[in-house]
Parts: structure tokens; sequence; C-alpha cells
């Protein structure tokens, strides 16, 4: 057993390791680590090959298809630490392997220092992109158990091959995936603790190399509809006119409005007009119809309601404005998941003490962490995002930050052992 | 030869003349007399029979195409009426017909009170609607010699069939069309005369069955291109965002008000934006790319030049507020063009004359008599269009509001030849 290392070293190992994933399923477009296909096989392959290399455990695989490696402590009493290996297609590098693979750092530096008083278990969550099917989470719903299975069963891919075939070519069985819950309420979970990258241009911002994460968004995502009266562009005065896209154009400008409205400084909220279509979309036409998207997040319930409530009014006022008709449909919605304020306070010591100053910031996208806040203590550590981009191949974080980040989140799972012995 | 009938006789031979073609020419879905087609030659026919049965006088055909039917008086000097059979495919039961039918009634009405002092003139001209090959005003573009060419020759229809080959079927050599403005020129045209449905609903609005038309709007017709950056919706605050589609909103709300800060009392313009179409144009991300149509129309040139100058400036002004980089490529523009003063007021004096005042309006849609400005004092009369309806079958004059049109434009056409006599 070598001695445990620094944390610039295990920093160095964990980028080492991205790197060598990086070759081995990446192609000139990005990552292809595409879950339930032959790429992500390899990945997990080639994981599952360091694992027992490097720690001499067991590598197991839950009901839903997560891989789980547990380094045994003095107690059962677990903290868990977890994310991804499956990317989208054309990745990026670091999209959810990071977080597995300082896992499995953390985990390292765990057996070098010699036997723990707790017990660490490296969970990879299956298919948490759902790039292939449409439907993210897949893994960490089940096992949390807010999954429900015909919601997934007959989604299929381009090649008309659906979720269900594509699961059972990798040994899970959707009917009893859904035991992965009771696995997973087995362990005597203390901490859930999740490393990713931002996805977004906070961080960047404030060159910050680490942020604390607050929780997950609440999602409220809906299409609306103004109808109007489609006219000829030349014949039909301006006041005579019902423009239905001017109905739309006047609530996306509102919807910013409320925004804006509802941001405070380190509280952060969106709204988002995505989607826009018109009709009869020709260029001698007024448009009588015009369908626009609405993704508004928040990670205070309430304010989240109140501002889905505020651009119920501002579509009425606009359809009024434009003598136009709305009528709204729910896409999907969510409740905010907010993370453990102990695990908070140590997340920010950590970060404090490698980077010497610490910030808090809510996740925009969900994570797999959203999945077990109804279930244990969770907290995620952000990496700064060049650029704010991600699932393309220029996603990148730069090696300076890359390497504080990866020490702190390291710091971050030492506390956390340390709190729950306490 | 019959005596002179009323106008109130000659309104409902009119009208008995429409409804004979819409039932030889229609379909449950509305006229079939698309340019170039069986049902539009079988149109044609009708009417070519009908005016050797009623006029005795022959039916030629000039090298576009166009249908001339001449009824000599004792002099030269000619006072042209003139208008268009084919129609739309599912088009309604007055668009273009009316103008042509309520020529023939003016030479039988010419014919019936004895030779005349003035030749008149009547043409249907060939493809106004352009609805298969996509240009309009073909004949008397041709006629007018404003029409290139080879801006047509290989416009090809939906079958793959080229506007020269079909041409070629119904007997016009695309190579010597032009002959047909030689032709034209050789006519002592003194007055060009044209009667059609509004196609908006200004005259309904106002309850008016008739109005005087002042000329046919110029045009200004672009596609706007704002370009920014796609982004996570999640995760990129509102203010770090660069959103292509809100300065597209901010632009078409502008747009609007330029036509509103230019519009007069009877000297109306218009601005549309009728496509809008964004990228990625997914429900989780910013827009990127955002591309709209600005169709700009106004009756003064000087007024289309400064609503154009101002929509530069609104759109500059759109793409610095969202922070996003703009550009414009132009679709197509045209001068307006204008009546002639002397004829508006022969118009007027008609239409008080049948509905006891008068009211002028300008032409957004573009018509024939465009391309006649340029060589002949011009003038055309528009009738009153239920719910501002055109190019569907429900496109409808009420039959009060077309009985007077029909007898006000009667009277036009015999105060023009008067005048032209003077």
């Amino acid at each position: 057993m070598p001695a445990k290392p620094t944390t610039e070293q295990s920093a160095q190992r964990v980028i080492d390791d991205l790197r060598e994933l990086a070759l081995l399923t990446s192609d000139a477009a990005g990552a292809q680590r595409v879950a339930w296909g032959p790429v992500w096989r390899k990945a997990r392959q080639w994981f599952a090959d360091k694992v027992r290399r490097d720690l001499d455990v067991e590598v197991a695989t839950d009901a839903a298809g997560n891989i789980h490696v547990v380094l045994p402590g003095k107690r059962d009493a677990t903290v868990i630490i977890a994310s991804h290996l499956d990317s989208v297609p054309n990745g990026g590098w670091l999209d959810g392997c990071l977080g597995v693979l300082v896992g499995l750092e953390a985990l390292r530096r765990a057996a070098a220092a010699g036997e723990c008083d707790l017990t660490l278990r490296l969970i990879d969550w299956a298919d948490e992109e759902g790039a292939r099917f449409g439907r993210s989470l897949v893994g960490s719903s089940a096992a949390g158990g807010s999954l429900n299975v015909e919601d997934i069963r007959n989604l299929k891919d381009r090649d008309g091959i659906t979720q269900a075939e594509a699961m059972r070519e990798n040994g899970v069985n959707i009917d009893s995936m859904l035991d992965a819950h009771k696995q997973l309420k087995q362990v005597d979970a203390r901490a859930y603790l999740e490393l990713h990258i931002e996805q977004g241009p906070v961080l960047e911002s404030l060159n910050k190399s680490t942020g604390t994460v607050l929780g997950t968004f609440g999602v409220e995502r809906h299409m609306i509809k103004f109808t109007g009266q489609a006219a000829h562009s030349g014949s039909t005065p301006i006041p005579m006119r019902r423009d239905a896209f001017l109905a739309a154009a006047q609530f996306a400008l509102a919807a910013r409005e409320i925004g804006l409205k509802y941001s405070r400084p380190g509280a952060n909220v969106v709204c988002t007009c995505g989607i826009v279509k018109v009709e009869p979309a020709i260029v001698t036409a007024v448009p009588g119809v015009c369908e626009i998207s609405l993704d508004q997040r928040a990670l205070d319930a309430n304010v989240l309601a109140q501002m889905h409530a505020d651009a119920r009014a501002a579509s009425e006022k606009a359809a009024n404005d434009n003598n136009v008709a709305v009528e709204w449909k729910k896409i999907w919605n969510i409740a905010p998941r907010l993370f453990d304020d102990r695990l908070l306070r140590l997340c920010d010591e950590a970060v404090n003490e490698i980077t010497g100053d610490s910030y808090r910031l809510p996740s925009g996208p969900l994570h797999d962490a959203a999945e077990m806040v109804p279930h244990m203590p969770t907290v995620m550590m952000f990496a700064y995002s060049a650029r704010g981009l991600s699932h393309c191949k220029e996603e990148d974080t730069p090696i300076e930050h890359l390497e504080k980040t990866i020490r702190a989140f390291l710091v971050l799972a030492e506390k956390a052992s340390e709190s729950v012995s306490l």
C-alpha cells in the first residue's frame, strides 16, 4: 500500500485518468460514451479494471445498471461519492467522468491511509444524460425510487430500438430495475457528494475555480400559443391587425423582465423562450399563430411559483394588447432540490482551504444529486466551465482551475467522512 | 343592337357572368384558374366565346399571351380596361375576373350606344398571380417592358416543368414575349382603368362599397439576421446572455412603432415581420441565432426611405441592447407607383355619383396597373372585401356593395372616354 499522496499529486492522477479515458472513448468530434452503447461499455470496463487493480475491491452492478464500488470502513455508516461516465454524443472530456474519477481517487487516498472509520461508496450512475432515449437521470431516479418505468419502457432511439431493449442488452431488466431503490435503502448513507463542471459562465465571470452548489433549480416548462388572424402584409393597416408574433415578442421581453425582477445577488433565477414558431411564416403575411416555449427556473419554490404566475399575467396582457387569444400547455415541471446545510458549510470550508475564498451558486441543470436529496444529506461542488460551454467538444476547465477543484473536492470528501465519524 | 342598359341592369349582367365563370372553373375548394393550365384555358375560351357572341369583334393574343379585345371607335385614341382571369389555386370568385368581366360589360354598353368616338381595348393579362412559378405580373410586365425574361425562364413548378415550357404549351415563345411591349406601344393609350377587390379590411371598416386607389405601395423587403450565442437555459444568468431572439422581438415591436409613426389618415403605411426562425430552437437553449423578415410598404417614396432608415437604426439598437450582431440581406424592393391625378378625380366623381361620397386609399398589394403607370395615365378602383380576405374561397364582396362598385366603374369608364374625347 503506497503512502497517501498530497492533494496536488492526487489532482495530477485524476487529470491523467481523465486524459486516458478521453483517448480511449473520444474521437475528433468529442466524447462518445452514450449510455447503453459499446463505447460506454468500453469506458465502464476500463473503469472496473482500474478499480480492481488500484483498490482490490469488487465492482458490483445494481438492478438499474449503476456501478457500485465499496471501500469498507470500520462502520457501515457510508459517504457516497457519485457521478456518471456516460456522455452526450460529441461531448466534452469532463462532463460526468470528472466526478467518477475524482471519486476513485478519494477511495485510493482512503485506502492508502489505512482502514477508515467510515465506509466509502463510489457510484457510476447509468444513463444520466438520456442522450439516446430522451429521458435523463435514468439510473439515479431508479435508485432514488422516483422513476416510473412505464414512462421509459417504450421510448425509442433513432433506429427504433426501445429503452427496455437497450437496457436488456446491458443486462438490466426494466421490470426489476426499481429493485435498485431497495438496494440503495440498505445503505446507511450519511452524505452524498458529487463534483461536476458548472456548464455555465458564472464561476468564469468571477474568475473562481470552484463553487459550492446550493441545490438544483425547480423548473416550470410550458408551450404558449398565441392565436390572432393571418392577414395580407400590404393591405391590412397596423391598427386592424391581430398579430400573434408581436404578442409573443411582447411576452418574451416581459418574461426576461420577470427573470430580472426575481434575481438577487447569489440567488439568480432564469426565464428563457427557446422555441418560436410562426404561421403561416411567409414574408407577405401577418402571423396568425405564434407558439413559444417558456422555461423558468429558480431555487426557491415560492419564487418559482410567483415567476410562473407573473408569466401567466404577462401572457394575458400581451394577448389583450394585441387582440389575440392565448393558451398554455404544460410540458414538464419539477420542484427545487435544496442541498444539506451542514454539507454546504463543509463544502465552503474545503473550497476556502484550497482557493482562499468560497462562493455559492445554484445549479441550473439537473444532476443525479437531485434524486438523492430526499434520501440523504447531499451536496455538489462545481468546477469552472470555460465560456460556460458543455455538451460539445469545446467544453473545458483550464488546468489550473481543474487542479484546484479536484483538490477541494478531495478535501471535502475527507471532511465529510470526519464529520460523520464525530 | 339592343338599347344601352341601365347601370343596374349592367351590374346584374356582370354578376351573372361572374357566377357562370365560377360554376365553370371552381370546385368545392374555390377557383382553380391557375395560369397556363387547363382550367385557365377553359376560362379564356369561355370568355372569348362570349366576346365573339356579344360584340362581334376579334379576340387577339399578344406575344406574351395577353388577350386583347378591341372595340374600334372613330378615333385611335384608346381607353384600356384590364385585369386578369387567372387565379391562385383555391381562390375566390372575384379576384381578377371581376375586372375583366366589368370591362366586357363596358364594351357591351359602348357597342349598344352606337359607334363611340374613342376606341376601347379590353385586356386579360396572363399570369398576374404567379401562382405556379412564383413570379407575378408576368403578362403585364412583358407588355410594360420591365420584365427580364432570364428571371423567369428557368423557374420550375412542383412537377419540374419550367415557366418557358408551360408558356410554350400555351403558344407563347419566351424569347419573343417582349414583343408584347412593342405591340402595346403601338396603341394610342390615353387612360388605363382597372377594377379589383381591395383584399384588405379598410373599405369594410368604413362601410364603403368602393374606393379610389391612389397607387400601389413601394416595398422594401429584407431578411434580418441577429447572431448572439446559444447557451444553456438553466446555467446562464440573464445578464450574461446574448439572446438573438430577444433582439428580434425588440426589433419587431420597434418596426410596428415605425409603421404607426409614419401612418397618416388616408396615408397608411405598413411594417410586417412575417417570418421568424430561431436556432437551435430547443426548449432548454437560449437562441443563438434569429432570422426575421421585414416587409415595409408606403405610397410615398420619401416616407418609405425614412421608414427603411428607421428600421436599420432600430435593428442596430436592438442588437446593441442585447449584445448581439445584426446583418441585413435584401430580398426585393420596388418604388411606389402613383396613379394619375386627373383620373383619380374622375374616379372620385364616379364613386360619388353612385354611392353619395368617395374615399381614397392606397393599394398594399401590387396589381397589373402598376406596370402601366410609366406608359399612360392609370387609375384603379377597389371593391369592398369582406373581412379583408383574398386568395381563399371565403373571399367575397356582399352583393349590395358589389353592385354599387360595378356601377361606379362603368360610370368611370364612360367619364374617362368623354374626358379623353374633349
